[in-house]
């Protein structure tokens, strides 16, 4: 199979680069598609907490950062020419124990979107393996679209944990992931108490039928479900507390390092704590194609140019989803 | 109905008691039989490590010490009476949630036996529930019965893992619990590498052709299930990094305090953790009657007139069980 050229007219874009020690909005080749791999002009992309951590050295991550995204098919193979897609962001061998399982979030040989060995999406063009891209529906915009991979990330506690209808469980965290849990259970039919620290945030959840209280109003009673998704060190042990004997805990927030914690409850209470990370994109997309609000979480957003501005902004307390857009001009 | 008097040659026994800053073998009142309750003339009375733990606080209980025996039932409801029985240790209200659902070891008003407000068996006579008395076979010994208590935490793994025929795990520890947990799963059809420090309590295992390595001899393959029975604090970084992603890790040990940890392995790889304490009876008695062997971890036995002897020794490293037998003078 020959590979395919660059696109003529274009052969250098922009794109937002982490080298090590700086974040700078830098000119590189535009990515080359083949047989497998399409290259995807970047419409709008999103801002994930593990940006921010990775510009503060996570993961030993160098080069264009961001895997939240969607776009339309630039180069590649004929079939997916010019189909608005969004993208899976571990690019695994297809071929090990865990491939072949349809677990290919966990190849030990994967590379990871704008986290581990491959470029990321806040760029002009990025490039992504044909087996994981998905079609966006045309009843979603681009601003709804981008919301695939960290809806993702939420739709993935249903695939690891039985909802039962009516279940009581316990949203902690009113992050942008937490917001999108505790909506995707109540979804699910589970009744859902949504913890925070953020009347306005709370709030976008309290529209939407679902209990959201403040840390200081929230009557701390354990149910069989607890989700943690405060990104914080103190999450886990507050989590714990509120999980029922033969409980689940499902671990949402990573925190980078070494925390203080007690374990003995674990094993008197005999909880299973799941630890939880990406998901796949079909029920993602669906969910966004249902009417889960993910727009609402938009906070802000930057042309490219702008980017180093824009992960300032994600990182400021209160701000939700900030997203990029390649096209604009500022 | 009408409580049934002690029996009227005995009003005071001899037990082992912790009353908060000292170990001694006292006198105390035979406890008193009613129709729920039986009281048990205890034949032979095991060691744990959670005795040791108490006797330096752990708990705060204050009482008769021990939760592992066998015995014959003395007074109490007329059908059990002269019956050969272990009992569970768990004492129950009946009639919550969690004992309804058939889990009374985690009814949140449970006391426990020698453990938290009820007296122990390290004693002439203990009163238990009728309706945690299991009776024992006369196939098997008393030396062999006295294990139904932590074997029945053994096959507790069972009941919270499902365990395919071939599974390859890795069992961490060769304490008590650890040497009797790797039989168990042996048994159950899984692949068991057992690790541990002590090459003699090994050999134990290897004597039933389950392979079993000191910790230096490990090759740390990692496996999609793992216990982690080593009771020590850097037993829970050395299960998790050998456990694959996607697999469990079962908790057996209970460390009590803080301990530095790092969960993110947890949420990347999304490792289910899974606590794992107390079991119920009838699947340890039937392992009893099968023929797990319980009888070559047997380190020592003494008369309970030196029970504080008795616990100096099951304290000293490389000692397996201690068994306590009221019977025997001296």
């Amino acid at each position: 199979m020959t590979k395919r050229p660059n696109p003529p007219t274009l052969l250098t874009m922009h794109g937002l680069e982490w080298d090590g020690s700086r974040l700078a909005v830098v000119d590189r080749p535009v990515p080359t598609a083949t047989d497998d791999l399409a290259v995807v002009r970047v419409t709008l992309a999103g801002i994930c907490n593990t940006d921010l951590e990775i510009a503060k050295g996570y993961m030993g991550f160098r080069g264009i950062l961001g895997h939240e995204f969607v776009g339309v098919v630039e180069s590649g193979p004929a079939g997916w020419l010019g189909r608005r897609v969004v993208g899976e962001i571990n690019f695994a061998c297809q071929t090990c124990d865990y491939c072949r399982r349809g677990l290919g979030r966990h190849c030990p040989t994967r590379t990871v979107m704008g986290i581990l060995g491959a470029d990321g999406a806040i760029a002009e063009y990025v490039a992504v393996p044909v087996a994981n891209l998905h079609t966006v529906p045309d009843s979603i915009s681009d601003d709804v679209a981008v919301f695939a991979e960290p809806l993702a990330a939420a739709f993935e506690v249903l695939e690891q944990v039985a909802i039962e209808p009516g279940i009581e469980c316990t949203v902690l965290g009113d992050g942008k992931l937490g917001l999108l849990i505790a909506q995707v259970l109540h979804q699910a039919g589970a009744k859902v108490t949504a913890v925070g620290k953020h009347n306005n945030k709370l709030a976008l959840l309290r529209r939407h039928g679902i209990c959201a209280v403040r840390f200081d109003d929230w009557n701390r009673a354990a149910n069989n479900l607890v989700v943690e998704a405060t990104g914080s060190a103190e999450g886990f042990a507050m989590a714990l507390a509120a999980t029922r004997p033969r409980g689940t805990l499902v671990l949402k927030s990573t925190v980078a390092g070494n925390m203080s914690l007690n374990l003995a409850p674990v094993v008197i209470n005999e909880i299973s704590i799941v630890g939880s990370r990406c998901g796949s994109f079909p029920p993602a997309v669906e969910g966004l194609a249902r009417g889960i609000d993910v727009v609402s979480l938009i906070s802000d957003r930057f042309a490219l140019n702008n980017a180093v501005a824009a992960l300032r902004r994600a990182s400021e307390p209160g701000v939700l989803k900030v997203l990029i857009d390649p096209l604009a001009r500022v």
